[in-house]
């Protein structure tokens, strides 16, 4: 019955849309828009504007992240062809955590580059990046992946996976040991840490 | 005009996984980010995150049962074959107690173990475990039910949905009558029933 | 281009349904959570539960609203086979309505059984009504319906439509010149203006 | 594989489409509901009802303009037949801009016709005309879009954007060197705008 099994991967993956494209247009609301007095001025307008900047780049940073994780699961069940109960349990996994993001985001905006807050949204960042490995390799393994679909692509799943994980895991130890400053920043390694992947795979 | 109905049936379905979807991704908005003095001590951090533990304990159970309400509604309407207009009552009342368990989540996570809230949370339960059954006894009988489906398959959603019913029954009135410590741990007692009704059905 | 068309209207009637789904599953998020203090007794938790029973009746009240509404726009565009650029801003200026329900539940269930606040909440449903009638009026008329759709399918439509504006126009009456208790409870008209309306087809 | 490409259109268009529904919806939740006493009169109702004004325009103001943006997506992405991975980054912009609307609409709703708020509404709009106006670009260029395209369609995509470009400039100009009260009203340029552009293309 693979039409069935095909229909049921088909509602799998729509579910998983909807919670990614819920969880990304929630994080707006944890920014409180400032109420200032009639007669305030520009300059007042803008301070409180400026005070929210952590927010604003909070929720500029988790938009871009859940986009991210949206997209690997995107490309990895591109490949699935057949429906199998194990992703079940790995993938609501995910999602839980995916959903977390817009807590994970608040709390680490109103705590600008405080230790615990920092760590909290790279760990949370980092179990994220697990799950969707783990969810990511079952859907590109028998026997849910199509039968066509070429290694290289795989691969490259598996490769953009490990360097999500290496990233966040660099965030988590640079946010840790050196300073919570460093701790989101360090995100930006995910591109080196999969280019350095790419050249140890060849 | 089997194509009509099948499409009735389609975006019903759609409509259905997308109250699922949204409901288990408004859990987070329930969880409030603390906000300390930006002269906080990473233990005062700790503290304020540890005082949030019920919350997310809360979060995370809410967000299995309604993973556990969405997969058992999947598995019934993969076997059906057929719109009838007798599911849609008894489908958006499931739908209503499942968009409330935010609420539900809410109420306990801020009361935790006080014995009101915890009967609340396992009552709304129970209540979305009958409407549960209800609702998927009819997408799995006639004239819903798909024509080569193997009984097999509708006896185990059955025993599926009735293990629900037991488990929030079980913890309905162990909050009730033994402790609310005890409320929602007597959940787990899903998959015990689930056990003895398969060996009963033998 | 019969395709291109058949495409628009189907992601027409998705982002509807998208509009309705979320709308529904909102309404929890004005429900605000009981926080007692620990040593709270039963008695004071059952009391903070009596003094939110307008929100639960608010909440169950508007999710039937909003479920009907849903339900109504089902029926109409599966009659529907074509798309025609002119049912957009109707459908638009229905689904603002719809999703402004949220408000509207909210502040007739904190001002329970006020005059203004009552009025509103009918308000709000007899506009929602009047633009689900023209929207679906045009949904199920050339150049948008189906060719072979019979005849009697598209006066249930329109009765169906007639009998929820009857029905609002009915509660804003009975709230703003009998008593607001008996505004949201004349509602409940609505099955008897369809079947008025059934009888006078005749 | 031509499927494959399709369907990777499809899964963003669905995504796209999940999130301009979910930031529409969200619009309602940054209107507070007034709770009053209950010995208020009507006409205090009425009085908290008059306060929100600019809280209903901004609404339903902003509810048309993503309405609009949906609209223009949804006509841009009908023209195109393939996928193609460029897309992407300009597509999830976009929608970070749209999602963050419900943000803009509270500050300018809660601080009206004041400067900063105006511009800050304006600009936003502006910001999301212009990755509006590259997405839908790339979406109506080779190599997405589709074989038969009438070249007359593409155009009038491209106007269209141009027009929100230049109709939300307008707006950011008359808030900033006019006054803040023209702000919003200047958007009503857009339509002007398109006719200027269609003139000059004849």
């Amino acid at each position: 019955m693979a039409v069935k099994t095909d229909h049921a991967l088909e509602r799998l993956v729509f579910f998983s849309d909807a919670v990614f494209a819920i969880a990304i247009t929630l994080l707006v609301i944890e920014i409180h828009a400032p109420h200032l007095p009639p007669n305030a001025s520009d300059l007042a307008h803008l301070q409180a504007l400026a005070d929210l900047i952590p927010s604003f780049i909070g929720y500029f940073l988790s938009f871009a992240v859940i986009g991210l994780f949206w997209m690997g699961h995107h490309r990895a069940f591109t490949l699935a062809a057949h429906y199998h109960p194990r992703i079940l349990k790995w993938n609501i996994a995910l999602l839980a955590v995916i959903a977390f993001m817009p807590f994970a985001t608040a709390y680490s905006s109103a705590n600008w580059f405080e230790r615990v807050p920092t760590i909290a949204y790279c760990a949370t960042m980092l179990l994220a990046a697990l799950l969707n490995f783990q969810t990511n390799r079952i859907a590109t393994s028998p026997p849910m992946v199509g039968a066509a679909v070429d290694p290289q692509d795989i691969r490259y799943v598996r490769q953009r996976g490990l360097s999500v994980i290496l990233g966040s895991a660099s965030a988590v130890v640079a946010a840790a040991f050196l300073s919570p400053k460093f701790g989101q920043g360090a995100l930006a390694t995910i591109p080196l840490w999969r280019l350095v992947l790419t050249r140890l795979a060849k």
